[in-house]
């Protein structure tokens, strides 16, 4: 397939190297900033850099949209391709509708469910690309070349998007949190801050393969309220962690009733 | 070293096994329950099981206290020592004094940071061991024996591992909670559970190698109202669950002034 790309951030960085890399060709790569269309058509044999977002003078099947969540109504907007090409954004928390402004194009979503970096490779493979579209013969196009650069391929939703986003929320930006306030922690004790790490590890793994509910370990759903208060007592100047580890605890045991096991080996 | 253990656990099973590799004699091994220490033994070649506390008839350098923290006092209590023997309990949470009760001998802790369980092996030489004595001939003869199974071995004090408790709370009880949370969002959406595993190891590798709260990203960091009150809306009939999403969005909105980077790539 012809590609062009609308942003040269991360997101654009990846896709549009591993879409080369699975054969198709990037035509041309717009970014307000022409230094760093440039950065990446470097990497890109057939692509010119743009900073014009009438495209319709480009040789493009599927314009791929991969620019900040918040800066996606406003490009939407100016935006112009010719008729029969497929532009889709690769927002996790933004509707699909927030194309249908675009004149005559089908246009759909094409969300890597990852965290990028440009400098930092990435097994775009193992990314899951999840998809959507107005019409179904848009969503089998966008499929069929999300399937040429990743093995996990899903249809969502804007609906179920937003599920997603919320789980990811809690799973990657509020668990990051937790990771900082451990080694600040750690830190404050004059403590290594990579102490923690294998047993980190060993969490996440057996979170991976059992119901995290039925794993639980700890004071709160031991109901060890000895060990409770005396951490809330050495949180006490920090009132931030004390309500984080309060909310915590509380959600911990209100899980006790269904899903709690007996396993409490540490 | 001659080594008796207490306890025939998760603990206890690795332990014993990792310092038998290492060239040390498992000489006994106490369970209130024969048949769990039998289990043991049958791994141990010089090792007799034992359902009696009295300890003076058994040769050992070392005793390995490896039980619950809740049943270490009142085992404490009864165990019977020779007097040139180290006894040490294997707890993160529970004070070196607790084994001051014991009659003539040198105490200590042995504390492996990790979450065992008897099935699944164990990198032993990557678990950090963390040491504690009442005497520095104590605590240099742990330290050694700590060595030879582990190339992490630390010197914790009890204050200090009471606040390494408290981080590791957060870093993995807390953990395993919001990725219970977020496995039971994708599931009331009809998504699979490990659609956010990609996302997750890369959260987890990102915050081992970096200060977790220069790169936070989501909706709270960047003050993203709109998706706020969109996730509290969506979370209104788990009250626990809004909770810990207010708590831990005011946490990371709290941090915002020292440690963050403009670095919003995702």
């Amino acid at each position: 397939m012809n590609i062009a790309i609308v942003g040269a951030g991360n997101v654009a960085w990846h896709l549009a190297q591993a879409l080369q890399k699975a054969g198709h060709t990037i035509t041309a790569v717009y970014s307000r900033n022409k230094a760093h269309s440039e950065d990446l058509t470097k990497h890109l044999p057939n692509a010119v850099a743009t900073q014009e977002l009438d495209l319709t003078t480009i040789v493009a099947d599927v314009v791929l949209i991969a620019i900040p969540d918040a800066a996606l109504p406003g490009i939407a907007e100016q935006i112009k391709v010719k008729p029969e090409t497929i532009v889709a954004h690769t927002s996790g928390s933004q509707p699909l509708a927030v194309l249908s402004t675009i004149a005559g194009a089908n246009y759909g979503v094409f969300y890597p469910l990852q965290t990028f970096s440009k400098h930092s490779p990435v097994d775009v493979k193992q990314v899951p690309i999840l998809i959507e579209g107005n019409t179904e013969a848009t969503i089998d196009q966008l499929e069929h070349l999300a399937h040429t650069i990743s093995q996990k391929v899903e249809r969502v939703d804007s609906g179920k998007r937003k599920q997603l986003h919320l789980a990811a929320v809690f799973a990657c930006n509020f668990t990051n949190h937790l990771l900082g306030i451990s080694q600040e922690l750690l830190r404050k004790a004059n403590l290594p801050t990579d102490l923690l790490q294998p047993l980190i590890q060993e969490t996440i793994k057996k979170a991976a393969n059992h119901n995290p509910y039925a794993v639980q370990t700890g004071p709160a759903i031991r109901n060890d309220q000895n060990v409770i208060d005396e951490h809330l007592r050495l949180l006490q100047h920090q009132p931030h962690l004390q309500a984080i580890y309060q909310a915590l605890t509380q959600g911990i045991q209100a899980t006790k009733g269904n899903n709690y096991s007996s396993d409490q080996s540490t």
